[in-house]
């Protein structure tokens, strides 16, 4: 039986990908050893992060101005290194507070520097994306999240910054086309677009670094990670392999088909919720994310009974972050269009049963 | 051909490790699903982070006042952790310099208060482990690498700390036995003996916080992960897996059994390298790492010679550090005493051709 797999990350990843790590796990590049097995030194490790490097780029279409790191802790991690970086104690950055990860972005923000929120929709529960808010020019940094995991809203049009744009994609990276150069740092936790938990992809430009009056730990310092490719310490070899696997699949598949297929699932969802009476959506529409796509139950107290028949028809991850309850069907690169209709048709079975 | 793998890290891990990890790639659990695609928030997963956790405690025989984390960034994170949870500007730690590890640590902790170089081996090269020096008790704590996997050597007693005593056991962790109780913070990236890269092990006593008066940015500060028992953020999975697998079979072993098995290879091979004329050991003996065993040749021009011949042999990751040269040779726990004796063999071998 076929698992129709929609957890908000770590999440699905492409079948090749996970036919070939395991493989690699097993023995990798005909070496008699396993992935996990071989030095960061060797030269087949090297080529991993040389092929994943210059994917990133390629798929993103930046030029060299651009550097691409492989890091660990995640885009929790990020929300302490970014001000760290760039903000200094008598400076401001600009937030936009879009959710709970962009209110934790904001807050570490906070210790480094003065942050000014520039909007926010906490007031209604993140139910949309502010728009038409001013950001002054005065800024260090503008930081926005492209895509909100917890209440499955996304930016569909990014506002135009006039001061070093800095973007967390972790949920939404290359799920679409988009014109990355006007940003200025872009990371991402791995495992929901673009491989397995353990590894944070950071894409940014140099010459952002080097204007803070502050001693970074050497760990946290971008320049530490640019100066040794990723392989200053011993990196997340196997996660960067997943990583440089399910690159290759977006490359191969490119980014126009990619957003094709999100777009067909994302639509395909949302109508199901519009024109099914027992379902409602929770955001506003033209903020609705194609990544992960919140809805509750016109009769709230049906909603367990709704989440087990799903289980029991192999759905996995449906339940809303615990944090704001009801479901959540979260629609990575990976899910296949047949999982959102056999999501859809167990939606209209639930409707037909409770007629 | 059975390659005979000496890599010093990422290194050899116990075959049914390496079987039961790919495994867990292709399908987890029978959950229709890779380890990669599950959320860190199911109960497959926790159940790995409580058996992980359970398991170091054991191993190590530990109590309850000790917490373990399974973190990121390896123990390059950790040299800057320490002192930014334990140290305040006004305080100082002491260190004990014993090779490039030892060092940096001491490096990464003078951005955050004073450091007390106790002892150091660095004028001969790190030749030998430092005795014999006291350890001030105004200290706010004292720092020292177990084992310099660059250097080859290693402590074989313990000095005693009349402060809170912080051991890196990076590369010989669960190696021997030991009386783990003397320490208050050990912590060890797992990519040699207890697992792959991607994870670092930090055992505290929870006692050792919140007594300095900075603010730590939170993926910094180990309560945060104290109180989320490691599940902050999403954490490293698949390292984390990996990591309990290869505990569990360092319980099923015992550190009785491994002692002695690592005792039986390192005697081999320094055995074999003081009685070939061609070869020589390059540290005092009594510190003599059992973990890595470094050697040149009393003719270093037949090192490159040599070196091709074992490669030619199956013998993976014997060239020494680019920083030192010469070979080394590290026999971490999953290294079988046949892979020690196969080096010997043709450590014999050629020392008869070029007799």
């Amino acid at each position: 039986m076929k698992v129709h797999n929609f957890n908000a990350g770590p999440a699905i990843l492409p079948a090749p990908v996970i036919s070939q790590a395991a493989q690699a796990v097993t023995e990798f590049n005909g070496l008699g050893m396993s992935l996990l097995e071989i030095s960061h030194r060797s030269k087949d490790f090297q080529a991993v992060v040389d092929e994943a490097t210059a994917l990133v780029k390629e798929i993103a279409g930046l030029d060299d101005s651009y550097k691409v790191l492989f890091l660990q802790g995640g885009a929790s991690t990020q929300f302490g290194m970014v001000p760290m970086n760039l903000l200094d104690a008598s400076e401001t950055a600009g937030y936009c507070n879009t959710g709970t990860w962009a209110k934790k972005a904001q807050k570490e923000a906070k210790q480094f520097g003065n942050v000014l929120e520039l909007a926010t929709s906490e007031p209604d529960n993140f139910t949309f994306i502010p728009k038409g808010y001013q950001i002054p020019d005065n800024l260090k940094y503008f930081h926005i999240t492209s895509n909100n995991t917890i209440y499955g809203t996304q930016y569909h049009a990014y506002p135009k910054s006039p001061v070093p744009y800095i973007i967390d994609m972790s949920s939404d990276i290359f799920s679409r086309n988009c014109d990355f150069s006007q940003f200025d740092l872009i990371y991402a936790g791995a495992q929901k677009n673009i491989g397995s938990s353990g590894v944070t992809v950071v894409i940014l430009k140099e010459s952002l670094l080097g204007k803070v009056n502050r001693t970074i730990p050497t760990m946290m310092d971008y320049r530490t990670h640019i100066k040794e490719n990723s392989l200053f310490n011993t990196p997340p070899v196997f996660s960067i392999y997943v990583t440089m696997l399910t690159l290759r699949w977006i490359k191969e598949q490119g980014l126009n088909i990619i957003e094709s297929v999100n777009r067909s699932k994302a639509e395909l969802l949302y109508n199901a919720i519009d024109s099914n009476p027992l379902f409602k959506g929770t955001v506003a529409k033209e903020d609705r994310s194609w990544m992960n796509v919140n809805f509750i139950m016109e009769n709230r107290d049906l909603e367990p009974e709704f989440l087990a028949f799903a289980k029991a028809n192999n759905c996995v991850g449906l339940a809303g972050h615990r944090s704001v309850g009801g479901m959540r069907a979260s629609l990575y690169n990976a899910l296949g269009l047949d999982s959102v209709q056999h999501l859809v048709n167990l939606m209209n079975e639930f409707a037909a049963k409770k007629g």
